[in-house]
């Protein structure tokens, strides 16, 4: 066994210890692949534990932890208990510190039975936390062996913002080698696979916050997204998440990969079984103004008038773009089942629904992987030198057969590439940014609501989640990285054997689409959540919470 | 004669062409070296044109525009002539274009007759505009020759916005080649003078605005500043000017050099004889939300509440910190008495002033220059290279005796460097950043408010405008462009031949502070303004505006 070997060998050891042994039991076999109810099946959960994390509205839960009629001791642990479930059949977690939370909570029940008041909004509640956000005295590794018995010397300023609005900062969750990959396995915890269907990925970065949030392990999950990170494994494991635009949640003290990369910058944002976790995560932390503590962090308030969308005719009778394709993959039919949905529930509700015309959006994924280019190997060479552990090359699983052309993932040039050419992407790519914004402002001539569509309805990628080691890059989810776009993705349905039959082939977009097409078969997919992106116009985020609402109410009715 | 030589004799003598002969007088022989008051004393003013171009107060000025006290022809041809005045002693103008104007302004008067009501909130106000700009059908040749004869197909966003508030463009400024100097010199239009005495400099790269604002030869006007190229000429020249933060001003469409290099962005920032038109510059644009033009603009509305000061105590009792020298370069007389005046009048006012300790300005520094350096060359390589214009490698003019070690400008590497090299200064970049946020936050135990020290008043750069080619680069401004605070310059007095008296020698911080010592002598500084920074924290443009009312008004009591 290497010494990086070994290093791992212990990680897991740690790891394992730190499980209490009376939350473990017996898991499905292997090839049981639909484990979504097995954290009520397992016998471990009393009733009350089941009520309190079948609880999806999070201001529901807060309020009654505000009232004390649930402590935050009783939610901690039933939470704690139910992520330990995850972790057994999907390999969710990184650190695990039941001893460290539940003193929190408890601390946390005494301020409000001595005091009748609160710490903050998020009084009691647990977080879960993409293993990139530090906690002092705990590990962050993010997948990377040379980061193994390395301790935070402090928390990272988003750590201390969610403790002062009173959470309870719990586990932390699993992610790929690099983060650069939209699937979850690294050398130290191994890969994630997805609750509706083991076979298939739970998609990445933030692949552990999606299975853990979808296996109701945990209230509100904290993941980032530099090119899809959140919205991939939200849709990919059927639950809400939100990229919000740059610097309006704080990164400021956080571990990453390609650091200095600041032209496409990484953000964190939040994962929840209901938009009312999303809404509390992003009011909460942006009403504890974070400019104090980080440095780019955008100087812009809470905006209520903005999230009764007094800019877009307080929501009455909105309209919205649907994007059925980006022009270069067609969706499969899911995807496009899903759509529909979206379409006639929008219009049942009195909106409008018109098409939404991409423009350069092959450009602009190419522009994406150019600038993560330009240094992404050397930055990968840095980090694993010390240690030699191996760069990982692919997410296929090894015992796999190696579909060769659907792991084509050009990745990264070998030699990177000087500042000057960087800086020519970079005048490209606000040139990108300009067409783009020039192309929505238009649509004013179309909604005959006098205003440009109110935001957009596209999908997350060409397929739901794909079996391990498939997904490629998604050109569906990068381009509103490079535009900054906010964007929630909200779970519309599953995979349905029927419904979902191949189609008969369409005209196809390229080669790819016509690969992509051949290759759809209900049967893969199985179980499988179908959602969509919600896309919002750049620093929006209070009117794009709030017309997500409006979906997902004309969703469900 | 070579051709690009030829081609600036062309575009030289067009340009004279545009000047109409009955505004140009004979002008004062070089040896005549304060020309402040020639607008005045050249007989080519009537009396009205005078009292309206000496309205430095430009809200009063818009109050009798919307009023039709005075006709937009009127106040535009006055601040025309004085402008063609203030170009025939400093040579401050590029793009001179007299009839296109006065249209203009006749439409907005037409408009104003018509309907009772102005077009926006700066209706027939006349702005000048730094030759980055674009004006649909004019050139901007930002001093490089191979953009001579390049007419503009459209209006940079920002001229669209001021054409929306209702002003009226009417002359473009001269700046020096490649923009990266703090002094104004290129090979098409040649040397802007300071008009307090003309062998010194206006500063730069915004100098044509400096010396144009100062003569009154426009009562608002548009520079940029990447390193301090709005505060340098600004205090040079005696007026007020503003550094605003990134992007909160549309930069979309402008032309610039060093594009792409987005690590340290350039910003557009208003230059006027008041504070009256800084403010109304601000509101008016951001009011008009830049966002739906400039994909970077950031969506903030203008925050009356900030501009009250709700964050600072509604400005009853402010406390500022003031940075007498940087560490490395002690200020020469002037400024150190201009220091005193400030705090003086901050006291009497019934502020509160504390010493503010600098750190890490010269790492500050040293990171931006390198950041520019990254591929600065090969930048004024490619824009040089059709012509074969050589690059200016001196402000010094040709006549001078070289002080080498006076312009030891280390500028940039030959060679640049890789896109990995720059992340790694991207990454240092923002820990310096949190360790100034940091190091302002902990102020709150020292100013006795309760709060962090509201602003900081700090030089402008350890001298007044200094001879022609003498100016090195400031590490007084360019911090801030790293930090991204917002700024403004405040005129405070003008060099005195006895109050600023050669000082004994102090104990030295380096080398360079000693040769700057020596060099120091008040007759060399003749007349010129002396002028400070008030510094606030990123995003509060509002609030920043606000206190520097306060100040200018303990200044001038």
């Amino acid at each position: 066994m290497s010494s990086w070997q070994s290093s791992v060998a212990d990680k897991r050891k740690r790891q394992q210890e730190s499980i209490p042994k009376e939350w473990t039991v017996p898991v499905p076999a292997n090839d049981v692949s639909n484990v979504i109810r097995f954290p009520e099946q397992s016998g471990v959960m009393s009733s009350k534990e089941l009520q309190i994390t079948n609880e999806v509205d999070v201001q529901e839960l807060l309020q009654k932890l505000a009232s004390g009629q649930w402590s935050a001791v009783e939610v901690t642990t039933a939470f704690y208990k139910r992520a330990i479930l995850a972790q057994q059949v999907t390999n969710c977690l990184t650190e695990i510190f039941v001893e460290r939370a539940l003193k929190r909570a408890s601390e946390l029940d005494v301020h409000l039975r001595e005091t009748g008041t609160v710490v903050g909004p998020l009084h009691g509640l647990p977080v879960s936390l993409k293993d990139q956000l530090c906690i002092e005295g705990l590990e962050s590794t993010i997948g990377y062996v040379s980061l193994i018995d390395k301790y935070a010397k402090k928390n990272s300023v988003l750590a201390d913002i969610l403790l002062e609005a009173g959470a309870v900062p719990f586990v932390k969750t699993n992610i790929p080698q690099t983060l650069m990959w939209g699937e979850t396995f690294n050398n130290v915890f191994g890969r994630t696979t997805n609750p509706y269907n083991r076979s298939l990925t739970c998609g990445g970065s933030s692949g552990g916050e999606g299975a853990l949030v979808a296996l109701k392990g945990s209230p509100l999950g904290v993941g980032s997204d530099v090119g899809g990170s959140i919205r991939i494994p939200a849709a990919f494991c059927g639950v809400y998440g939100m990229r919000p635009s740059y610097h309006r949640v704080p990164y400021e003290g956080a571990l990453n990969t390609l650091e200095g990369q600041d032209s496409i910058p990484s953000v964190f944002g939040p994962f929840s079984n209901s938009l009312s976790g999303i809404k509390m995560f992003m009011k909460s932390v942006i009403d504890l103004k974070p400019w104090r503590k980080d440095p780019l962090a955008i100087r812009k308030p809470w905006d209520e008038e903005a999230y009764k969308l007094s800019e877009h005719g307080e929501g009455k009778r909105l309209c919205f773009g649907i994007m059925r394709h980006d022009g270069n993959i067609m969706p499969h039919p899911p995807i496009l089942r899903g759509l529909k949905m979206m379409k006639d529930a929008l219009v049942n509700a009195g909106h409008t629904v018109i098409d939404w015309q991409p423009i350069n959006h092959k450009e602009m994924n190419d522009t994406v992987t150019a600038i993560w280019g330009s240094a992404a190997r050397e930055d990968f060479r840095v980090t694993t030198l010390a240690t030699q552990e191996p760069i990982i090359a692919t997410m296929l699983p090894p015992e796999s057969e190696t579909f060769s052309e659907m792991v084509v993932d050009p990745r990264y040039p070998e030699d990177g590439m000087t500042s000057f050419q960087l800086w020519q992407l970079h005048k490209r790519k606000i040139e990108l940014r300009k067409e783009y914004l020039d192309h929505w402002e238009k649509t004013n001539l179309e909604t005959g609501t006098g205003r440009p569509v109110d935001a957009v309805i596209a999908p997350v990628g060409p397929y739901v989640a794909p079996p391990h080691g498939r997904n490629r890059p998604s050109g569906y989810t990068r381009v509103y990285n490079l535009l900054d776009y906010p964007v929630i993705v909200l779970p519309v349905s599953q995979v349905d054997q029927e419904l979902d039959a191949k189609a008969p082939p369409h005209e196809y977009l390229n080669d790819a689409d016509m690969e992509f097409h051949e290759w759809y078969d209900p049967a893969m997919f199985r179980d499988a959540p179908i959602a969509l992106q919600l896309i919002g116009r750049t620093l929006e985020e209070e009117a794009l919470i709030a017309m997500a609402e409006i979906v997902d109410a004309a969703l469900k009715a």
